[in-house]
């Protein structure tokens, strides 16, 4: 069974990883977010496709779900003392990553290229894809600042600002990756990982021919919703200050259009049947992945469901 | 006595430092080679500003006379994992400097600026100047390759290519960074301390106004030729590619036209009647500093000897 997953950052990661230990390398493409990157002492940053990368190496920093494991902050410390900004957590290992890529793209190789390099470097033979090599930008429009760079949102300002809405800068000039599409029309399968709807999932949908190349394929999409909780990160905050339940009810709304398939927990089992009225099938399972077991037995629960679409 | 002090990296910067525990803050300035500058992984890169400044800071590492004391490199460790350029060693101390020069050139900061910032967070208390604000960009003219940026020519091929002459790129439209007019225009004496007079101290000499602002100025040259050889760096190897013998004489013939007093070693004891002849008065002292006390006593031959022109 080939598969395409559609992943922001941890959650998204988290089932990637689950995937992975399932799929052989030719039958999972992973695509990942990239409105979250940005340019921070001029040096170019994509937290999304880093987390994901990190996560399948087995490099990632399983106590706070960004950057390395065994990490350390040297160099930050002494930008701290030369008065420079520390908001944004670079560890030593992690900057190789941001400087090596910066060097790479500054000498006109394209994200995807820079991407397939490092992950051969680092041990992952799935294949993983940037959404797309021209920029995007989520930017967040915030009640309390108007409108603000992603990082500057999610990562200074702790996501404390109420949201207003959402704009993916670029995103019109933007084509899918190398790869994106030809994944896509081969997927048996897409599965929208349990990453955020409105900053990690819609600026991958909002990629021109991404959408349109998905609709004709069998979709499942997994809740980040449990109990009306995101397990990391603000989408639950963002359903409710855009005046929505944060429910999984209100996740499989959002992509209603797409969906063959919906996943979620079993604290939310009760709201099964208003998905299931939506003409979409359903499982309901343990869709916390706490473990790296969790991870495979989920995607093990995604493929079966698949299998009955 | 105010005196401004002329450096590139390291025997520069250990001159300055024996002239900063003889002068107050007030009295004395050193004014940095930038023609070594470079962009590394979309950083700028500010070679001998850093070895002044982490020199007189006491942040420099005595082993190396480059980089940061105690220092790690997981940063660069991971960058050669990627496959990416390893021969410039960017430890994770020094990248923070160059993170943070960077954030803040690229914010519209001049480069003189963030230096006065850095020493001050640093605790360097007497003014250390760049040249100019403006890039100025060191070429060397090889026989086997041809032009090569400094950084190239110095680090990647380790100053193995034999040297045709040099060039100062943009030195044309560059002007002396604000103070180092005003600094040599107040200075009793100027100190052009023990670096490579071809690329470290003309670069300076060559951006407009610093050479007709020293013409009126007490000049004192100290040898970084000892016994024909340099302490540090290709100094000696070039004057010999260029057809020039390599002697602290060829030092004080390439500064001629300049120079009041000239400092050289008791090594070369026999050249001192030599470079007599030529007017300049001269001072044959112990020229090597190996200890922190020969800084100093050094930089208080240099204060007897302008004292006695």
């Amino acid at each position: 069974m080939k598969i395409v997953a559609l992943a922001g950052g941890v959650g998204g990661a988290k089932l990637a990883d689950g995937l992975v230990q399932l799929l052989s390398p030719q039958d999972l493409t992973v695509v990942v977010n990239t409105g979250d990157d940005f340019e921070h002492f001029g040096l170019y940053i994509s937290p999304d496709l880093d987390t994901v990368c990190y996560t399948l190496a087995g490099l990632l920093n399983p106590e706070t779900g960004w950057g390395r494991r065994t990490e350390t902050f040297h160099a930050l410390e002494n930008v701290k003392k030369l008065g420079g900004p520390d908001w944004f957590h670079l560890g030593d290992q992690d900057l190789a990553t941001h400087l090596e890529r910066t060097r790479r793209l500054q000498e006109g190789q394209a994200l995807s290229q820079v991407t397939r390099d490092f992950c051969q470097a680092w041990g992952v033979w799935h294949t993983v894809l940037p959404m797309s090599d021209q920029p995007v930008r989520t930017i967040v429009d915030t009640m309390e600042y108007g409108e603000l760079a992603f990082q500057e949102y999610f990562v200074h300002q702790k996501c404390k600002p109420k949201v207003k809405g959402f704009r993916f800068a670029g995103v019109e000039s933007a084509k899918p990756a190398p790869g994106v599409l030809e994944a896509i029309e081969k997927a048996d399968a897409v599965v929208i990982c349990p990453s955020n709807p409105w900053v990690s999932i819609d600026p991958i949908l909002a990629v021109a021919g991404i959408w349109s190349g998905l609709s004709a394929k069998r979709i499942v999409a997994v809740s980040p919703i449990i109990g009306g909780q995101t397990v990391k990160g603000p989408a639950a905050k963002m359903y409710a200050e855009l005046g929505i339940q944060p429910s999984a009810l209100a996740v499989a709304e959002h992509y209603r259009g797409l969906l063959s398939g919906f996943v979620l927990d079993r604290v939310d089992a009760e709201l099964a049947p208003k998905v299931q009225a939506a003409d979409i099938q359903i499982l309901v399972t343990d869709a916390l992945m706490s473990t790296q077991t969790d991870r495979r037995r989920l995607a093990q629960d995604v493929l079966n469901l698949i299998q009955t679409l």
